[in-house]
């Protein structure tokens, strides 16, 4: 398979994503990143491939496919390999110094998969490059910020036929496989990169009535006990009553990237105090939107986020209630998790096209989860919302 | 989150699991294993929780719990941890020696994360747990295969409404859709668990015409190229073309365990030679059912497999036909890539109770790929089928 898409925009996408990684490990006092991941793949070609890509602080970036990943027609510095360890022998033909310190993905590969890759340099210094990636990734180019808003736009499509998937006496799950359909016509590619290996997941997740107060082992904002303990989170498989919230964070990935966005609905009425949350959770959000100018430490939107919960005095409802969870949003981009992390003790500054999805929601009891999310990216003049789509509470 | 469903039943099924991979421990000489990794927690629980678990030689595991996890009433050996760095100074309280040997799993996870547990037992011997957990999970306990084969009754019935989410004029794409929903109805959980990082995917494939021979970057048997350089792997969005195949291998997974089955439909007519393939693949079954007995090695089964399609004419489309991979098959249960995996190479011999996946499939140029895969369990009297199912090549 040949990279796809290569056109002068993405070369010159790429060029700017290349710029980022060097930046990143200068600061990191790294020489060389070698990159294996799908995620971090992507990220530097526009496509997921077999193989590996050098970056190199002082020449160009080498490529080293592995079949049946073929490099496209006239793309310069780009190699068959048949295993990695092609690599260093290749480099040291074409001339190329050993590295003094080289960055391998710590975050993203398994033990294993690391290993291999730290015995072909034994005589360089191995770093970590998930964090010199992850800092690279954590502010988007142009080109990345239109396709989260792509997706978005996308997602916001699905999210206007929620109440048209809705039929009586449905479970909370069958809803969910509705609206999962809706997505895909839409085009949602219904695979969902995450970091880590704490967010195992299908499409997304419907959470209605108690269930939204069930821990989850993963690290989801809402839990839920799902249906089998084998994937335990989510739709717990229970009919949707009246009185009762369906909060709905379903998977917003159309084409590499994704936004995240949660919307609520209730049958038939809601009590008072989760229509007070509810609100609560949209006043944060303006709050906070004109709040996150680049500079701020992110642990101020936290901080501010618990203090207006506090001051409506829904402070035992605010990220759950039995079971609360530390943050109120996180970075998003190729993953659903990236940097940074918004919680009280990440004094990471706000920087300039940051994008970040910030989730203020209320664990309500007996009546579900209420509250709002989008995904916004950082701006001058505060957050700009990529995720348009109306945020009142809304009858199924 | 407690530990569900321990009921009686389900201890004496962990003390069967216990059992198993204490004997590979002592095979890897092995005195200790701390599983971590979420797949062997289901394994060694029949859950999902966030914690670990330490697996000694010659005394009761012990359960290390991370809340939000609690471990379930009248529960033994089971302690509530913050963090991972809390196991040594536990254990030296509790009176439990040192390992002289303790094994981590390699093959899943991260490195940064086996790093941070290797680190907690500074004077063991660090093993590769990942081998011998494998090799646990190689065979099947009666429950596991009970599991597995309910999964194939499910994917059995989502399949027999296959014919019926097909209309006029639809894509891959559209029809995977429907067919998709068709299998959450059902009761299909929409997580696929795989062994390793080459495995990305929604609910599973669905291949026609051309589309069958396009490579991939990933380890499935089939490519295709998908509709998002993101995510280059199976339906490419083109209208289902009149003399052309259209192969479904979506997933069976409604229990925490995975049923494998491949079927294949075609649009009007299809060709005489595919005809002929597909009857071989069907032919090349009945005859592994027959000889796949305890003690066989693995790669009999393919070598075979290949001698069936050479002396039919039929090698150049055997498992690809641009592009060729080559196994023709693998073990399933709680992964969809188990051990053993069916190639040549691999000369393990077949063990009662392994589960695994036969897919001897072709890709006949400009129809598509026809064939059929059955999951299927070992016994001394030759394969049982778990994905009863009609294999004929179906009229959409």
């Amino acid at each position: 398979m040949k990279i796809p898409y290569l056109t002068p925009e993405m070369r010159g996408e790429l060029d700017l994503r290349i710029a980022k990684i060097r930046e990143a490990m200068a600061e990191g006092d790294c020489d060389a990143v070698l990159i294996a991941s799908t995620t971090n793949l992507f990220y530097i070609s526009g496509t997921v491939f077999r193989g590996y890509v050098l970056i190199l602080s002082d020449s160009d970036p080498v490529w080293f496919m592995v079949p049946p990943s073929v490099a496209p027609d006239g793309f310069p510095h780009c190699h068959t390999i048949h295993k990695p360890e092609m690599i260093p022998a290749w480099l040291h033909e074409a001339g190329y110094a050993v590295p003094r310190s080289i960055g391998l993905e710590f975050d993203d590969l398994l033990y294993s998969e690391l290993m291999r890759l730290k015995s072909l340099f034994p005589e360089s210094e191995i770093k970590n490059a998930s964090g010199v990636l992850r800092k690279a990734r954590m502010t988007k180019t142009e080109y990345e910020i239109r396709k989260i808003r792509e997706d978005g736009m996308h997602q916001a499509r699905a999210y206007s036929k929620v109440p048209k998937c809705y039929k009586e006496g449905m479970t909370d799950l069958e809803l969910q496989i509705e609206v999962e359909r809706v997505l895909r016509l839409e085009g949602c590619l219904g695979y969902l990169r995450a970091a880590g290996s704490r967010m195992e997941l299908n499409l997304g997740s419907v959470i209605s009535g108690d269930n939204a107060d069930m821990p989850s082992p993963y690290d989801f904002s809402m839990g839920g006990a799902g249906v089998d303990p084998s994937l335990p989170v989510g739709a717990d498989g229970k009919t949707i009553k009246p009185g009762c919230s369906v909060m709905l964070d379903m998977n917003g990935g159309f084409n590499g990237y994704q936004s995240d966005m949660t919307r609520t609905w209730y049958l038939e009425s809601v009590s008072e105090l989760a229509r007070k949350a509810h609100e609560c959770s949209r006043r944060i959000l303006r709050d906070l939107e004109k709040r996150a100018l680049p500079g701020v430490p992110v642990s101020e939107l936290y901080i501010k986020a618990v203090e207006i919960a506090q001051a409506d005095g829904l402070g035992d409802y605010f990220m759950g209630h039995r079971n609360k969870v530390k943050f109120i949003g996180h970075g998003i981009g190729i993953e659903l998790n990236e940097q940074p992390v918004v919680m009280e003790r990440n004094r990471q500054p706000l920087l300039k096209n940051m994008t970040i999805a910030l989730e203020p929601k209320f664990v309500i009891p007996h009546v579900g989860a209420v509250g709002v999310e989008n995904t916004y990216c950082v701006t001058d003049n505060g957050l700009d919302n990529l995720t348009e789509f109306p945020e009142e509470l809304q009858e199924l």
